[in-house]
């Protein structure tokens, strides 16, 4: 058996998953959309080795014990899957700060899954991939596609997978994070998913989704980026008025955030197209075009409250390194 | 017709009003909760005279021409009223901030209605200066009443007043506000007002209005402090991801004022009690008790992104000087 080094991007959600209506296999209450950004990744190494005793994690070079058990639930997925009796050696390094909104869990979860297969011996389509990631992590289900991806909510596990809409290649779009705080959030995101319902105004976005993800894909295909902003920034809003209004209430935004929003407002004035999003955190994603990317950077780094920039073109799907 | 001098409280709306059933009459789509500021003031003094040309209106020592007409429309009603036929002079001083999210205008129309009344000669109830005020700014009819006061919101302009639940001496409340800009809102209340349905959430919002308002009466009845705090900032929040949710958003807050909710959030870890709410504006209101202003006062005066504060305690109605 082989050790397998597999790098995937994380990706940013142009339309939002929130929500589970299966807590264990994680099947969402909507169906969602992301762009995947090759900025951002995890490379991760898997090896099953008869000489473990038991499943070795490090991520970030270091051995961990907070994910741990979710880590040696995906493994033990495969090693049914694929009949290996064998404990794992799991390395995993990402390009960009863990558990401060900018989705890990998802390029995680989907590089682990992809190089966990390949060294069990299984060649999996990319449907059985993403069915298998979801189950680790919601949205790596999305990471194991390339370019533009629609996560279909599904009502049954078979039926909830993610698959390529458009690939990178269709649309050069740029994002930028503009990293706020390295701090740890201080609930996860699987925690907050389980407050979803508590908002009295969720029943009504989960309506209007999947209109949302027509027209987001509408302006996809058409190459509209004002259309597709807009739609990505009131989403972004809207996402983040159900955590405010979930009991207790989520308050994410950092004063950072904010002043990322307000340069951002300040850009369009100007006639440079950038619209911000933001997933369960306070770092916060500007896109833009390729003639905008040099100036919406600048304009970004000079903000006191941001720490560093991190710029994506749209990624491809995980591949083997 | 002698000169008539009134001071008025702002107040800071616990449950807000938002958005109108008629837009001429000021009647509100819901009815709202609020408490009068005693920090917080206008003082205006009106004369009519017979040697005018025209109206005068001064505000902070400045003659002012954008607000004029609804000043003369105020007015107008009162003169139509009176069947008074001369000019007015009026002069208003705020001693705050106005147009920064702390009800200058409630406070300057309780201030105006009731002087401008009083120097035409006439004698109206506390019912009739709320009706008449809610003409010239929605919420002004509640600052013509004292204390915890609720506006009923009424189908027509005859039952859409407010009037005094509980008076100051019945909870001694403290707010401090946070200042954190000077700027002007970029958005006046009246215009965003007209987007409230703009928001998918803002029905629902509308229908569970009636058992906040019940909630508030009932904390501020048993002077259970946490339980108003909860429900308090739950509803500012609420009212903002209305704003963030309406067609265009409205992202009101600046980077300070996301400070002081961590600030608060902070505070109330320690034991601290106090909770925050938010106008349309990026100044913020911090309620607590007596025996914690002190310390909150510290904190937030400290707080980098804040320029100062203004402590006030429950005020009363409005008097005349």
């Amino acid at each position: 058996m082989r050790k397998v080094t597999i790098q995937a991007c994380a990706d940013i959600a142009l339309v939002k998953y929130w929500g589970k209506k299966d807590e264990v296999l994680r099947l969402p209450e909507n169906g969602s959309f992301s762009m995947m950004l090759d900025g951002l990744t995890t490379t991760t190494s898997v090896e099953f080795d008869e000489k473990l005793l038991r499943d070795e994690v490090t991520i970030d070079g270091e051995k961990i014990h907070e994910e741990q058990k979710r880590v040696v639930q995906q493994l033990d997925r495969v090693r049914e899957l694929a009949h290996v009796q064998l404990f794992a050696r799991v390395t995993s390094q990402n390009s960009f700060p863990k558990s401060t909104g900018l989705s890990s869990s998802s390029s995680a979860f989907a590089a682990l899954t992809v190089a966990t297969t390949r060294a069990a011996g299984l060649m999996l389509t990319q449907k059985e991939l993403s069915i298998l990631a979801r189950q680790g992590s919601g949205s790596a289900c999305r990471c194991v596609c390339g370019g533009f991806v629609e996560w279909h909510d599904g009502e049954t596990s078979e039926t909830s997978f993610a698959e390529t809409f458009l690939p990178a290649e269709h649309w050069d779009l740029r994002d930028i994070v503009a990293i706020i705080s390295n701090d740890q959030k201080n609930i996860s995101s699987s925690e907050a998913h389980q407050s979803a319902q508590t908002s009295p105004f969720f029943t009504t976005r989960v309506k209007k989704i999947p209109e949302k993800i027509a027209n987001v894909k509408t302006a996809i295909t058409e190459k509209n980026f004002p259309k597709l902003g807009e739609i990505v920034e009131a989403e972004a809003l809207e996402f983040h008025s159900i955590l405010l209004t979930s009991q207790p209430p989520l308050v994410m935004w950092y004063p950072g955030t904010v002043q990322v929003m307000y340069a951002v407002h300040a850009l369009r004035k100007e006639g440079v197209l950038a619209y911000f999003t933001i997933n369960t955190g306070f770092n916060i994603h500007v896109l833009t075009l390729p003639e905008f990317e040099q100036v919406v950077a600048e304009k970004l780094k000079n903000l006191d409250l941001v720490q560093k920039i991190i710029t994506s073109k749209v990624g491809n799907e995980p591949k083997e390194l």
